[in-house]
């Protein structure tokens, strides 16, 4: 029923709709609206779209609410119906799914999706709010035009073959990418791609940290037009263009008057042949392992079992990560297969499922304090005192972004069909430390058994016994695959 | 009347309730209102409690007031009692009374106090909003079931005698740990705590630093029950427990029904007596000092006279301070002494009077600007240009918690009839410098004599001759030993 | 017509009033009467005076702008009249002029002008909210009255001949002073200042980053009386002083009633002539270079032709800077000539003009941004997908303040009769490159050709014609030296 196949995935995930809590649907809908304003630079057209999606999503949410109804299934007594309705109708501000985006950039070649600052979303995504999130997808065959930001970028190549090339401190570089490559890419440097692949779309997801302004950045382009794009160069004078390029009025207008088929364009086969070729700086994975990427494939996995792999980079591996305090993480859950619970001691995760299907539970007590007040008035119930978590919980699909908080227990579970892949940015990476909650080493069987007892309110003999049951290490046989109350110890 | 016993104090101290000042009373009382519902997790019985509090703290504020009037005297000619009230009446955020906690987590057998944001009390302390204070007392032979939390944390052990053990990358440490001990506990670590004494209760004054949201944490308990705590195990759809764990469902219903008793539970006398025991991980004081901890009491003082002791432990003493940027300092002054006046030349000082009574003072710039626009309107003067500072005054008492920015200038009296003993946490510790403004070295008597002439508008000697006369450095003799007029050098 | 002087200046500059943009009036009227009640212990006499100036700027700004329309000239076909316009009535917050500041501390002998906080200006700069700019003006012989902050600071010397004294950690530093100089000081160190000069005006441009609350900060004066400066000395109790200092109380009274000239007074022939000679600390320049500063003008540039020369400080060359992530850059653009277009690849730049006349060119995505709603609206054309850039324009002058965010391309272009000369504090300076856009080594002439190609949709022959004609590099002969049309390599 389930083949470990050698694949890949990691940690964390996303949300079905009807986790994505409707908090007051109003509420939300207006702030799916200013998230269409609040995106730099969207033309009046894109706005309309923009809002029809909010509309058109938002709806489809309250539908779609009603049969996810229908499917929830509680096997744990007290985690019944009714305290499921209250968590679907809070707010899940954890989950990215494509409503979520906004296309910054758009052309028949591709396309440049961007997150909205995180706390656009929710104040708790606050720790966060100085990184931006951006899915960057070209078509076979085309070119992304020169630019540069404001801000320091990892990229993760999730799908296809290109090439990269960064301009920095007076030399180019060029690397040859393909999936699993983990680039750092220096504020300021300017940067251009091709898709050299002839029919599979380069997907690549990227983590920004702006150096200018907190959570904001923005594209400079020097090539480039009067529009679409418009190049930094025609914002200047053309005297003071004439006289620091040393160059005629006439070739200036020509220069900027030609292009305007947009960031991402086609390139020709003699084109994309030509800049997939060339050897200067080190083209990757000719002449040995080049300092300017590293693929997270090739590492060793630093767990791994039948039910899955996982593997990870940090500034021990790439020393340009250092600075940044960033590691990646890539986690493959084999058909099947579940990772977690575990948890991270102080990085907070931003997780892209790369590939497959499957869903993510987490429990959260920011959620479930921000919802106990109305819980308590209408039970009754007061006498609750001490941490209460609410269940987070959300589908998991190609293409779906996760944020995971420090701290936040959290496990993940493959569908029985297909191997789920996650690659996580983790921010906060140094010392972080993922502890496990289950299996071999987890922390409770770490306990005096005297804290057992305590803790628990039941004989040592017995918790241990629980904790101590399972003895596979990070990933184990997921839910689907056990007939339930069969695999006691 | 006053003996130079070899005890403890420290810096900084604590605001007489006339002097908390009332803003707008009203003003007042619905901030202390709205920190009752900031509680995260509060429950609506809580909630009218601390409400109620604030009502009767209000209220006796302006009984306490009137009376504290009567006692004011005022020596200095141009600090008059009008001056005063003007003082009175403004806000004095940096002050922090019972008043101001809020019970986070209460049981018959201890209780978890914690203050809200500090820019929750005000703007002025926005600089450490990243930062949370708490205090924890456990009564006598109780266990503080464990947990981990969001946040970095540095524990100071006020009082009591108690065994802290600390669950990380696989391995368990404990502490046995007596007052004046200093822990440093990473984000994520899994701790728990037992009161060993058999009268005393133990007492734990706590600095957090939130890893993930700034200014906001939580308790994540593993054993627990559905509530008070709940587990955050509970919070997994059961079919993820039973597969991760391995485990039939009705054992994992039992192990997650029982405890209900709360975060702070009695054990018995052989439960104390096994955990205080073993010998895993460095059992201090045995063995040698343990990494795991340190002793402020067993520095060497940095300042001792007659007048008082200056105890200090930083990332020179013990390492794991040195990333978060905190030091810690203790002073003890002897009854009827005093420290300072000195200010920190970058740290702010979060202090907790830990034993005895005094009072305290603080130059403050910003609280003079705040009212400084009102008494120039009434006064009808309009010449003052340049710098002018409010007098902080507040009466100390023990379990007060007292704000001190960088810069200002501050005083620690401790009463005539019991030593005054202060532990300091200092934020912004590097290269931090304790600049005297009495007594030998202070840095008045280091400027020129042309500069004393043109800065005080007196003959150089003059200058002089005051800022020579004291003899000690650091703790002096406090004004209730002096005869007014007497001790003139 | 231009001499190669070898003079000095930088990178950046200033807003012609009609650049200020208007954004409305009113509401930047409303803004700029904010900032003056912003301003801490304003009496209410400057708040007058501060209000009449708001009203005048903005009158001024009126007529101004009529005709500056005039003057405005646009050669590049497709950066009409119309455009301008729009950009003419956006904000513009990245220039500063006397307007913007307001008079901290005045008195005859001198003034103290603060910024107020950047982002009180616009939420674009929140990324340098934690900075605070001051230019401090002392006339001939006067003394400025000893005083620390709540705030690390680098100053840069522009004008003048002073003496610098710098008490810390018990000792007192004193460094003769002259233009280029740049000191870093401690926060919490107590410092005092003469103009020794007979003739000269004392002007020192001083940066801050306050350690206590975020981009706040507060002068402490030790030294001065009741009022004018208030000495802090006066905020506490006199029994307090009297035992602190061991001192009877009408000395004390004596000590703290005299001073009342305020923080800049006049200092006597006899006063200046003793404070200029001491030799204690390192007394620069004699005795060798001190590590107490360095000598901006002394440094070799690292860029020089005829048209300018380009000099640099950082923590290479003065360990002082390393940890505030701070370098000093200066430019002097021979007249006639331009710097740039360049961008800093991560420091955000606040320049100070120096000397001399000209005008900037700055491409803004963030207001092309903002304005970018309203012309799609007006024109109707919604085509434009991806950045667009509005130019900033500012005509520069002496005492002007510019910000520079990282990314930004700019020029400066000096005036055809005077040098220009230009100093910037670089924030977050570690690492950051200066990337030229014209010029030997410019970023386009060093992508491929089919890069090029695809990028401007021209034949790459004709894109590197374009930017391999001009022969100089960062320093150019400016627009007013060409005759249009002319210089065609």
């Amino acid at each position: 029923m389930r083949s470990a196949r050698p694949l890949l995935l990691c940690l964390v995930l996303f949300a079905v709709v009807n986790d994505v809590a409707l908090g007051t649907k109003d509420s939300e809908l207006k702030r799916c609206k200013h998230q269409c304003e609040a995106l730099q630079k969207i033309s009046e057209h894109q706005r309309a779209e923009c809002y029809e999606k909010c509309e058109k999503y938002h709806s489809g949410k309250q539908q779609k609410q009603q049969k996810e109804e229908e499917d929830t299934y509680s096997l744990f007594p007290y985690r019944g119906r009714e305290e499921e309705e209250v968590q679907e109708t809070e707010n899940n501000p954890y989950v990215f799914e494509d409503e979520h985006f906004i296309t910054g950039i758009k052309t028949q070649h591709g396309r440049i999706r961007v997150l909205p600052k995180f706390t656009e979303r929710s104040k708790l995504l606050k720790g966060i709010e100085n990184y931006r999130f951006v899915f960057l997808e070209a078509n076979p065959q085309t070119f992304v035009v020169p630019n540069h930001w404001d801000a320091d970028a990892v990229l993760f190549v999730a799908q296809g073959r290109g090439t990269l090339n960064l301009v920095r401190k007076g030399k180019r570089n060029s690397f040859n990418i393909r999936p699993g490559d983990v680039v750092r890419v220096h504020a300021g440097t300017t940067a251009y791609l091709i898709n050299r692949d002839n029919n599979e779309n380069l997907l690549i997801a990227k983590l920004l940290r702006p150096v200018s302004a907190p959570g904001q950045f923005e594209h400079f382009f020097g090539p480039g037009g009067r529009e679409n794009p418009e190049s930094f160069y025609s914002a200047f004078s053309s005297e003071i263009l004439e006289a620091a390029l040393n160059t005629r009025r006439d070739r200036l207008q020509r220069l900027l008057g030609q292009q305007r088929e947009g960031v991402i364009i086609r390139a020709s086969e003699e084109q994309i042949r030509v800049m997939s070729q060339h050897e200067e700086g080190g083209i990757w994975p000719f002449g040995g392992e080049s300092k300017g990427l590293v693929n997270i494939y090739r590492q060793r996995p630093s767990q791994s079992n039948q039910y899955g792999q996982f593997y990870e980079v940090d500034g021990s591996h790439y020393k340009q990560l250092e600075d940044l305090d960033i590691s990646l993480s890539f986690g493959n859950i084999t058909q099947g297969g579940m990772l977690g619970p575990i948890y991270s001691s102080r990085a907070t995760k931003i997780a892209v499922v790369v590939d497959g299907e499957g869903y993510f539970e987490m429990a959260c007590p920011h959620l479930a304090s921000e919802s106990g007040r109305r819980q308590g008035s209408e039970s009754g119930r007061e006498t609750r005192i001490g941490s209460s978590y609410q269940k987070v919980h959300s589908r998991l699909r190609r293409g779906m972004v996760l944020v995971i908080p420090a701290g936040h227990p959290f496990v993940t579970v493959a569908s029985n069909n297909q191997n789920l892949q996650v690659a996580c940015f983790n921010l906060n990476a140094r010392d972080n430390e993922i502890v496990p909650l289950a299996g071999r080493n987890n922390v409770m069987s770490l306990l005096e058994r005297e804290a057992m007892e305590l803790g628990f309110g039941l004989p040592a003999r017995e918790v241990e016994q629980i904790f101590r049951s399972q003895q596979e290490e990070f990933f184990f046989q997921g839910p689907g695959g056990r007939q339930s109350g069969r695999a006691d110890a």
